[in-house]
């Protein structure tokens, strides 16, 4: 089959021929892929960034982001059949430590991770496990909702933490309209009856946080004083509530004077450095909270509100084929929405 | 291998020479049993109360409280190794249904239940799987913990669920303190910070209660009144949480009387029926709360704090082949403590 | 000031010329009445029903559902100022008792009752407390609000309390669409991602519903059973979540069966008398939930979504001298939404 | 009557004649001082350190941490009676805005503070409201528990927020034995079942620590490296829970090492500067935690604890006069426990 795998960092990755992958274990699952999402960690990927963290043994196959129909399953797989259509949760977990035993997969101390570790799904067929596989509406397009997979994912495990803490007439913050912002907002419409700030430096962006139904939006501009000012005034006195997609660029900085006494500043974006003095920490008692993709049960939610309409992507689609255009229009701005490769 | 397997209701099982189960499925564990409690479920299996609502197949081998040590594992096991010391959790479950997805394993839908509708653990060796086994400190012996598994693990999934209403200040009361009743007077101690009062119709449980740290008893007789006005007196107005262990016999009337307003009534035990004026529920604002066995991640507390010593059980311990006798002591009130089966 | 006062039970209250109130606290508050909700409860209070809960001494002001204007305020009340429109919780709380100090007023140990127990709003001026009254957008007309006060609230602090079991793909059924059971589903919309289905005895009723936007209705008929599969296969299996505003007639006995393992059947109506066995109760391990009214905090966010537009009220308005017409015609079911009484 | 009040800043506090304060609101309590909580931040105030912050008019009478009996009270106060034993909340609130409303009434919106900007309570009488004053079991002294009334408060409530995290099996971690750590390891005792292992540079406050019931005890010393390598192996591979009552030279940088992925680091003493790198918070989903004080409730429980015996502080008793003794005693470390001032 094809696929497109890393070679060497710092290289166009290759589209070689490779070997359809095959059932070996009684929980495997191979699954045809109907849309690989193109991220941003896979640019990271390609410059080496993610070598040292993850150890991956190069040449293989690029893409965490997938999903498609059920080709083939291990004896014991019993929650699938062949057929379904599939969206693939990022982590293939074990279903026997402690944290896998308390539903908070995300967290398995024996997980891979495709796309980053072992082979993902930007090929004509992917190896997963029956524990990743959430079987979805059928009316549900791969290329429609594989992006949602992580970014989506992601996005919407830190709103979902925030459902305690924003009751009618609280304020939320969302720093960053981008893949992961644009979830965060329809997730926070779908879960809570906050009102809804969005900061971006872009007016595109806060046409579309608009559009999606955000009450406010701020131009973020270098003058950090006028944003915070802003927010004070759309807020009453700062937000209850900041997610922070972008978290680097001095966003990081910003995000914790955004919020009021006892507020959260969720931390979803990285890059940067939290900097906070701990007298301020306690004086107006505020939190960071951190944030890391989703569980399965996250996944699951999340696609039932995009089976109800709820919560939609914006993409452009690629043949797999093409994969060094997508890169390439990742790379230089020109992809509009978030990229997705189709074989 | 010798198995105590009942052939027909209402006849004392028989010892039977059966042959040893075998590993076939990746996930399968066998183990070698240490010990096999003894539950008054048992007396009623015979009965045949269980029979439609669990529809075994008969002859079958009795057993649902087992620990014992790992005999042998399938290819995919990677929790346990053969030799650690185990108990294993009443329910073999499927870790892919939603509720095993959520850590909430004790709703699974496709478990199957040891004892009750498939091979129990009163044998040499039973099959399980790796699901089922809580890996234990060694130091822990199967006689002295079998009875956890499942009289253990209810109680103490109860008292878990009352950590949210009890904080200083507040009255815990224990209806009941026999085989689940004083692990839950042991469970709240080790877990809220509670003033716990103890019912019961005898004199020795509630001195065994005292022993164990019970702040207050009561001892049960037919003036309810009585009860409902000592109770009162003790709380200062009621219970903040009542754990009825009993939930039969007229306790299930009494109990909702003994919580004050906003109160919880946990049903744990069986028999009875619940019968509550809607107008005292909304007036009081106060609510019933069921309760099922526990999770898995339950009885891995449970066991930390038998390991810790918090939590003791008392049991009179029996030679496998002298099933019969403790049959018969249990269900003539002649059996102090819990009885333990040891092959 | 004119005002409509009980004299007799089981007659038709008077029109009466009394004194207006007067400051003589300091942190007293006289709202001039804006509007007064007439409600079911007011005719059991003529019935003489509430006689001995609430021990009123007649002839006293009846009205618990009010909304105004401020008038005059007490030396220590800082929260609202002359002219202020405002919504009265209907409870006047001490401040001082535990569970006001929780943040739990509606369990006041030392509050009064305006309509109930003491003069209530069916006049032209109304005495209440500080922490009796919510200030309000004064775009907010008393004559669209003031049956939030009591019906509305209730059916606030119900939902509210079912957040954290409501996530996407759950399902909320609600029992009663009348005036608590449409400020449920739309504080469900509000609030919660649930499917909402809709059980009720009137066609019209499960119109508005469905105009409200639930999700699904069904006709209650005397053949429950049939109400059971119906929801069952609505709700693949039956409801998480139970709101049963009805509780009497019957709907009290088939709210339990409408839910799932581990679901929860909310009492808010009342008048039967719940039954379910104890064996139901733990083998299903379901809760049943009371509520009643609720706190200064959930009529503060419950008003935050009136003003954004997310609840609104059907109503009838009379003139308080026609408070009689008001009371035949909801005595005779021509009363169309909830009757207000405007001075 | 006699009182300590401070003239200028860096200069010794007088012992002055000044007018016993008397009744002029309806919610008004004058205590009569049975001891008054000697604490560092006296040390900060006499610097000039919290001028800026709560802005007093000198001369103002010190003392934040104190106890007494009832003298006198206004028209609306039925909490407490002359001659009743009494704990004073560090806060004078106001009870009607929102987070006192919410029983947060730490974050009230128009609190004052005796002791930093009021009349505090180093003097034979103290003006404060019936908000602030929780009544005792009269078997306890004022000069046993005072300093519970601030320092034992702040991490009363630090602990509480705990509870949810450290179920059997967890370790939480406090650094620094202190005045405040001291009643943090006993409140982790009595709320929660989590090991606890105690760093601190003193080898006495080790002591103390283990002899309160501490599992664990690792001596602080400026290699890092080790404490972390430490920790981690007790922990098996770091804390559930780092309460850090210290957050300053360099503790605040290695508390969030000590924690697990997943681990919330608790921020109760200030001093320092939080870094965190941004990808160290996702990547490990880690939580920073504020804490301020405590509510009003979060005293209640405190004293319930102490009365119930599970709670002790260790004291220096100095008459009032003998203040400056007490001061140049904690200057210059000579005072053992916590130092109190008895009228």
């Amino acid at each position: 089959m094809k696929a497109v795998r890393i070679h060497k960092y710092h290289e166009m990755p290759h589209l070689d021929d490779v070997p359809e992958p095959v059932i070996t274990g009684p929980w495997d699952v191979i699954v045809k892929v109907g849309a690989a999402g193109l991220c941003r960690t896979d640019l990271h990927i390609i410059e080496g960034q993610w070598d040292p963290i993850q150890n991956p043994t190069l040449p293989y196959i690029l893409g965490h982001e997938n999903a498609g129909w059920v080709h083939a399953v291990g004896s014991a797989v019993s929650n699938v059949e062949v057929g379904d259509t599939v969206i693939m949760h990022p982590l293939v977990t074990c279903g026997l430590c402690p944290e896998c035993r308390r539903g908070n997969d995300s967290h398995c101390s024996h997980s891979s991770f495709p796309g980053l570790n072992a082979e993902g799904g930007m090929a004509e067929y992917m190896l997963t496990n029956a524990r990743a596989v959430v079987k979805l509406d059928p009316k549900l397009q791969p290329r429609d909702i594989a992006a949602l997979a992580d970014a989506g994912l992601t996005a919407y495990h830190a709103v979902r933490k925030t459902i305690p803490a924003l009751h009618p007439g609280t304020h939320a913050v969302v720093m960053g309209a981008g893949g992961l912002g644009h979830i965060g907002i329809q997730s926070l419409l779908a879960l809570t009856p906050a009102q809804i700030t969005v900061i971006d430096k872009s007016e595109a962006a806060l046409e579309l946080a608009s559009s999606l139904g955000a009450h406010h939006t701020v131009l973020a501009t270098d003058d950090t004083d006028a944003i915070i000012k802003q927010v004070h005034e759309i807020t009453g006195g700062g937000a209850h509530v900041v997610l922070d997609f972008i978290a680097e660029m001095g966003m990081e900085l910003l995000g914790p004077n955004l919020i009021r006494n006892q507020g959260d500043y969720y931390v979803i974006g990285y890059g940067g450095m939290v900097k906070i003095e701990t007298l301020s920490i306690i004086s107006r008692e505020i939190n960071v909270i951190g944030n890391l993709v989703g569980t399965y049960d996250d996944l699951v939610q999340l696609m039932t509100l995009t089976a109800e309409g709820k919560i939609s992507l914006h993409t452009s689609v690629y043949e797999l084929g093409a994969y060094a255009d997508a890169i390439n229009d990742l790379d230089n701005g020109r992809l509009v929405g978030r990229g997705i490769l189709v074989p």
